[in-house]
Parts: C-alpha cells; sequence; structure tokens
C-alpha cells in the first residue's frame, strides 16, 4: 500500500544533504556527510558550554527550562541501552519530557500497521523523533516521508543498519577534541582558525571492517585534516577501500598495519573497537586471533604522557579494566561527552543554542 | 478472598453514573453515557483552548506547570502503542510526571497477587490511573473498588474489554467538532446554542459490528442529534441493533448500506474503520469482500470540497496512503486532537481547567 | 578480566560501613548497620514533613524543584513492580528526572558487556543508581567499584539478593513510628529523646526465616530497645538464629510462638507476612499448613483499638481483604510511606534536607 520514493540513498550526496536540510540549517540528523568542519566546532563550542553551565546547580536549573516545552519520542526497533540512555538524559539535561518505544510487541504492528504509519502517528504527538533501526537507509526514508507530511518535525538517526550512526562520530571528535585542548593548550576553547588535529597520530584498532563508529569518525576528521591515522587490524578485518579512497582524495596521511605494541608509543589517540561477531555469517572471525590487537596495562610503559584512550564501548577483552584507573583512560568521559553532545544537537536543531550561547556569555567570562 | 460487589454493569446506567461522580462532577471516566451534551461541548472548548495556547512556547510553559504536583499511572494490561503515548503525551502537556505498568511480567502478579491488590497498591504512589484492560467491566469494578478506599483516586478508562472506550469517542466527536467548524463558520468557537451537526451526513464504514469506536461514537453524536448517519458495511459486519435502538429512541436519523462509492459524495464526513479480526472466532471474516469499503484516491473526484476523512487508525488497505496528502485527510490531525482531548479531560478531573480558561481569555480575544 | 577486590561482605561491620560513607555522611545506602537511632529518627522526621509539605499544592511544586538537576537510574535486574514504583514516586516527589532499565534483553549484556561495566556507564549519565539485584553482596560490590571510579556517584540498594533491603526496613519503622505517635501523643513529632516503641509488643507473623523485610526490621528496632518481639511462625519457617543472637546481645524481650489467636489480644503491632515459596526447594513449604497464621476479620474483636496491621505486600491469604475497611489497617499507608521515605532518604544523600527543614519550619509552626 506504501508508495516509496525513490530510494534517497541513491542520490547524490550533495541532494541527500539538502533534502535533510530547512532554512539552510540542519533539520533532520541522518549522515555524517551533513557535518562540514564549521558545523563540528560549533556543535563541539555548545556541547563545552552545556557541560560547563550543567555543572552548577543553576546552571542546570536554566538548561532544563531551555526546551521543557516539546517533546521527543525515543523510537528504538534495535535494542542499545547506553545509545537510548544517552539520548534520554539528553533530552533530560534540556528538560525536554520523552517517551519510547523500544519493544516492537508494545506496538500497534501487532495489528497489521506498517512502520510508516508507525512513524507518521509519532510525528502527531512529538516535536522530535530519535530513531534506532537496523533497516538499512531507514532513518532516511522516513525523513522524506516526514517532510511530505503537514506536521513536519525533524528526525535524529541514533544508529541505521550497518554504517551510518552520525552522533557517535559527533561524540567522538569531541572527545578528542577536549582531550587534545586539555594537553595542548590547557583552555578550553581553541581559537576559531586553529586545528587541533594538526600534528597527531590517531590509530584505530579492532575490528575497523565491520564497525561504523570507526568509518564516520575517519569521514568527520577528513573534515579538519593535517593528522596522521594508522588502522591497526588484521587483514580480514582492516578498514574498507571506500574509507582509504575517501582520505586520499582528502589527503590525509594514513597506514595500514598490524603491530598494536610497535606504533602505540607514537600515539596522541588509540581508538579500540571490538570485535562485531554478530555480523559473522558463520562464526569466521572467532577463528582470528586478535590477541595482537589488545591494549592492556603492561604496555603502558609505552604511553605518551598525554595520550588519550578512547574506545566506544561495550568493550570485551581488547580493553583491559585494569587501564581504568589510568588518567589517560578517556572512554568513560566520552560515554559522558555523548551526552553532552547530544543535547548540543538537540538545542541546536530547535535553533536554543542562541540561547545557550548567551547564557555562557553572560557568567563565564574567558 | 477479594469479595467482589454486585456487578456494576448490571445497575441502571443512572445509578452507574451517578457512582462515578464525586461533587456533582465527573471524577471516574468510565462510559461514554457519562457525556451529555454541556460536558462534550465544554470538554471541546478546554481541549481547543489547551490547543492554541500549547502553540507558543510561553503558553507551552504555562501548560507544563498546571498539574506537575501531581503523578498519573498508565496501567496498560493490553498492549495499545497510541493510546498509550498519546495519554502520556496529554499528562506531558499538563506536565504531571507519569510512570507504567505495560507489561505483566515486571508485575508483582508473580508473586501471586490479585488485580484488585495491584490497583490498591498504585493508588497509594499517584493521584490518577489511567487503565486499559481486557476484561469487560474491569475499569468500572476498579473505580468501584477505589471508592471504597481511604484514599479514592481518579480512574480514566483507557479501552476496556469489547464495548468501552470512552476517550476515544470524545477525541472524534472533537475532530469533527473542527472539521465542522473550519469549514461552516472559520471560527474557532461555535455559539453555545449552535449544533454544528444539524444536517450533516456521516457515514461510518468497515468492520461496525466489532469496533467499539463506531459504537461510542454514535452513541455521544446522539446526544447532539440533527445529523443522518450512514452505516456502511457487509451485512455480517453491521452495526448491532442495540446501537440501532439507541439512535430510533434518539430520533437519530439513519440508514445501513453496502456501497460506499454510491453516497460518498453525499457526505461530509466519512469514518473508516479497519476489520477487527483479532475478534475473530476462526478466521471467518478473512472470506468478507471488503473492497468495496475501501476508501480510495481514484474516488476523490466524488468528495464534497469539505469533506472530512477519519480513521482511528492503524489503518490496513481500507484507507489508500496516496489519501495522506489530500487535505481532506484528518486522521493525522485526528491523532492529535487525541492528545488535546485528554489532556482536556484530565485538567476538568482536576478542576484546573478553570486556570486554563482564564489563562486564555487573558491572552486572546475574540 | 574484571579484577574483583577482596569480597565487601566478609569484612568487618564497622569497616563495611565506613566505605559506604563520606566526608561523616551516608553515601552509598546497601546495609540495614548502616542506620543508627540518631539517623533513623532524623530520616523519619525528614520523611514526615516531605508527606506533609506534598499536601499542598504550593509545598508540592517547592519539592519539585529540589532535585531537578539531577538524574536517578533505576537498574531493576529483578522485577519489583511495587518498589520500583515507590523509588520512581519518590524521584517525582523530588522533581528528580530518572530512567530505567527492567529488563536485560534490551541491555547491551547481549554484545558480551559485563554487569560491572554497564554500571560503569550508567555512572556517566546518571546521579544516583538505585538497584535490585539478586546477587548476594552485589550492591555492595558495585558502590565500591565506584568508590574507584573518577566520577563516583552514589548507590541506594533496593533488595540484593536474599538478606539486604534496607529502605523497607527504614518505611517500616516510619509506618510504626506514625502509628504510634497518633496513638499515643497525637503529635507528629516526638520529643527527640522520646521512644515511641517503649512498652509496645509487637508480632512478626508469617514466614520469618526468609522474608528479609522482617530480618532488616528487627535489626533496625534493636537500635530503639524497650519494646516486646513477638516471632510467630510454624517451626520450620521461624526466624533464624543470628536474629535471635542480635536481639539477645542488645537484650530486646522477645519470644517464639505459633499460635496467632491466643497473643493477637496483646499486640500494638502485628506485621504480617507471605509465605515466600519462590525459595523453596522442593515445594516443601506447600505441605505447611498455614492457617493459624492468618489474619481474619473474625479475629477483629481480638484487636486493641490501636493496633496497627501492617504487610510489606504482596499478600496472599494470610491477610484478609475483609479487614482492609478497618482504620487499624495501616498497609496501604506502609506502602505510601515508602515513598515519602524513600524521598526523604534520596533527598539526605544529596545534602538538600536542609533545604525541606529549612522550608518546614517556615510554614508550619508547632
Amino acid at each position: 500500500m506504501d508508495i516509496r520514493p525513490e530510494d534517497p540513498t541513491q542520490l547524490p550526496t550533495q541532494r541527500r544533504v539538502r533534502l535533510l536540510t530547512q532554512n539552510d540549517r540542519l533539520f533532520h540528523v541522518i549522515l555524517a556527510q551533513q557535518f562540514d568542519r564549521d558545523l563540528i566546532d560549533q556543535l563541539c563550542r555548545i556541547a563545552e558550554m552545556i557541560r560547563i553551565i550543567a555543572d552548577a546547580r543553576a546552571g542546570a536549573k536554566f538548561l532544563n527550562t531551555i526546551l521543557s516545552h516539546k517533546r521527543a519520542m525515543l523510537y528504538f526497533a534495535q535494542p542499545s541501552t547506553r545509545t537510548f540512555l544517552s539520548f534520554s538524559a539528553a533530552c533530560q539535561v534540556l528538560g525536554m519530557p520523552h517517551n519510547d518505544v523500544r519493544d516492537a510487541r508494545t506496538s500497534s504492528e501487532v495489528k497489521g500497521e506498517t512502520e510508516d504509519d508507525t512513524i507518521r502517528t509519532l510525528s502527531q504527538y512529538f516535536d522530535l523523533i530519535i530513531m534506532r533501526h537496523p533497516g538499512e537507509g531507514f532513518a532516511e526514508h522516513m525523513a522524506h516521508m516526514l517532510n511530505g507530511m503537514r506536521r513536519n518535525i525533524p528526525l535524529i538517526n541514533g544508529g541505521s543498519g550497518k554504517d551510518q550512526h552520525p552522533t557517535q562520530a559527533l561524540l567522538d571528535v569531541y572527545t578528542l577534541y577536549r582531550c587534545f585542548a586539555e594537553s595542548l593548550v590547557k583552555r578550553i576553547r581553541p581559537e576559531p582558525d586553529s586545528n587541533l588535529f594538526e600534528g597527531k597520530t590517531i590509530a584505530f584498532v579492532g575490528d575497523l571492517k565491520r564497525g561504523r563508529t570507526v568509518r564516520s569518525l575517519a569521514y568527520l576528521l577528513a573534515r579538519y585534516g593535517g593528522m596522521r591515522l594508522l588502522f591497526v587490524a588484521p587483514d580480514e578485518l582492516q578498514i574498507s577501500g571506500d574509507i582509504l579512497e575517501h582520505l586520499e582524495r582528502n589527503e590525509i596521511e594514513h597506514e595500514l598495519m598490524d603491530d598494536l605494541p610497535k606504533i602505540v608509543g607514537d600515539c596522541d589517540a588509540v581508538y579500540m573497537t571490538r570485535l562485531q561477531d554478530e555480523h559473522d555469517a558463520d562464526g569466521e572471525s572467532k577463528k582470528i586471533d586478535l590477541s595482537r590487537f589488545a591494549l592492556t596495562k603492561d604496555m603502558s610503559h609505552l604511553f605518551k604522557p598525554d595520550l588519550a584512550i578512547l574506545h566506544p564501548l561495550p568493550r570485551r577483552g581488547e580493553l583491559d579494566t585494569a587501564l581504568d584507573s589510568d588518567p589517560r583512560a578517556k572512554y568513560f568521559d566520552q560515554m559522558r561527552n555523548g551526552m553532552w553532545m547530544r543535547s548540543a544537537l538537540i538545542a541546536y536543531i530547535f535553533g536554543v543554542d542562541a540561547v545557550i550561547l548567551d547564557h555562557y556569555y553572560s557568567y563565564y567570562n574567558f
């Protein structure tokens, strides 16, 4: 019954981005490609301000009023506790009431409803939909469908299919941003024209083939340039060709390798990832020896003093819990940064970022 | 162990209504029979005011404070995403925190508790219970039980058994009200003594036998009169005799028919419904040819320019998605109206409707 | 991978209590042993003030702002509707947004994450974790783990394993406190040096062996002394030796018996409990005749006029619903008291109890 328009994922990137924009401003958040360097910088600044403001009781209460007149729907057709809770906490930071559909069984789909109609319905009750869905391109399809409704509301992709998870990439950039700003200039706010990533060496380690996190992050880093990227993985799990092509086109220095201990001492940041064996066809990745791609406490004598260790979590054996108490372990901060970055993104979409900037500059001088 | 009083559903209607009343005011909301024309009109007016007030940021924030000192429990023993979310959003509109029990497995019933005791417990933590339950007359039983507690709190029936779903009927009347007010007088508020339904032709189409929605709505419309009702369904699914008797007793013009294209051009409103085959004993309704009871895009040349198309949703094949972009499609507005009407009802029960009226008349003149 | 420190439950009590303390103040709430008489008294006073303040609309709105800048996580790995809702309502009373993980299936544990890492993650998004878990000592382990995090947040045990459920014991003391204060002095607030339990006879009835409720409550009552405790149970389900030893060490008068009707007339409070047959190894408790351990309406002529009947609920046959309308039935008040006591505890942990006291003394004189 539902007549789908042409597949949006087949359109040229520029047109895809434009269809997600309203009044020259980000509206639906679906693709990493929507973010250029200026926008990433701005979102990092807003996230940082929210983080600082929220630290004081009065500031937290101010933030709580910013979107109290809006309502969000968290539609999670694919389970993900941490992404769910991060978005949920982000809504709470901004005082935005929200609700969720986390379980298909409680849904009207048992009565034979299409998922398109479910989203159409949700768009009547809420002012924002945050969606996680296993379907490739599903979130983008839904954004287009909402564009055709009399009541069009923004949609944020909280993970769609195998390749797109833009808010994870944003929070990762923000985390690197904070780590490098601390270690370099000990100041919160970089000069607008500086590039904190200049001269940095960043290693990505683990299952680089199937982790969408690394793919999206590589994409965003290419907006900055100036850094050197090391992809450390067994051959079977190395980063795929399209990313390498993209890096070449953008003249980003990079190298493929398979020996973590050998290069860990050169790194300013190490981004660890777990084996994505849920995507195995037939348990093939179980046969791969991953011991050389684990970061352990006994390697820490090799680390630079300012190294930043990241991991999107959940982790398994590839990241030693004995490192947790090392001040260079930034992966729990990274989680918390996700909450601030998602708050910033939501504030930006609703155009209340100006209110935050205004509050920030009234109370904090520097 | 639980001693149930006499079955309340066997009492005369007047007595049933009185048992749900406190201080001459609606307290528990269980039956469509509790609503007379004055009360329906008043609830439509409050809903309309809430809708208009909520449209402005300051207004939305004002509404958010109205019931922030109360708490609601949504007890949904029967899954229903849209009714659940509509009530949930209504609570959020009024700033009332709420919680839910949606899944029997997470409940103490596994420890051998009776459902009566569950409701007694909930009444200690919350100030309002909104309940959806498969049991015939269950909500009414629970309302009586609460009347016997030291702490008596109001209960709203969000769908009980096969026949009662009063808030759906209210939102349907409110939707017709808005459609007819727009098309007739282009004003929001009808004169108190006018009857917007006078001279209107309203068709109900589909599974009229088993859809409680149509039953309750026919009941409420009979409070107004002056309209003509057409029941368009295959013989096996026609509206049942008790409704027809009720319409006759109230001298409402009505007709049974089985040809939608033939009469669609006469209609001011068409209320579509889906096949309720979950109530089939043995898949018998699968054999019925429903193609003549579908509303499709290619029939739209027959429609009056001011036709209002309604559907309680979820839909299947009986309502063409190609009609969604037709301005006469009102079914998504209808969903949203549900949120406003439920807000109005809750506000009314807690006696804060006066605060809303007061705010409205202070800010909006007409 | 996770390296657990020495088992905290094997440490001496004093050291266990100290590890849960920060700045000489309660931080993590894990054990009944953390509460001495002064602290129990103070929490009862705060609970009582919250209850009175919340009764007025303006007061409820004041309370709603107290912790609106904090966020709580309710991590319930073990289902419990009423404890869950009681904590949830307590958060709402204080205006603290909260979220929950109630279902392991929606969690990242399917991706192979340890529960330790789940709690570490949650500690990044929230300011308080309220946890219910089947694992013996699990909550205490987690509190120690949080102590080792850069971001340490308080953890409240909402029921852990077979023996510890400290907030239930607190609400039970608070309920007795209110009952005895009403019946004795008709005043809300006892003199600081009076002991409301002096000379009282309190019977515990039912499955005393396996109900952790009675165990914890006996522990707290021993902080007061002066009362007489009767343990009324069949031999197989009598209270265990460690509790009796503890009472002896604290010189609390107590007696074991198996005839409820014989002693019910002597009691100032009767604390009923249900059969905990979910802990049966092989249905052995089904064979026990419990009819002599039920409280029924036809025994009410024996009751003292000021008797207080308590039950932690859910109940089965051991507590006659016909007693519900007797003013001496306090078990529904007891539920509601749980909400106030949990609010008081949370307020105390965050150090905002002073704000509540201040508000109370500004508005209420006595």
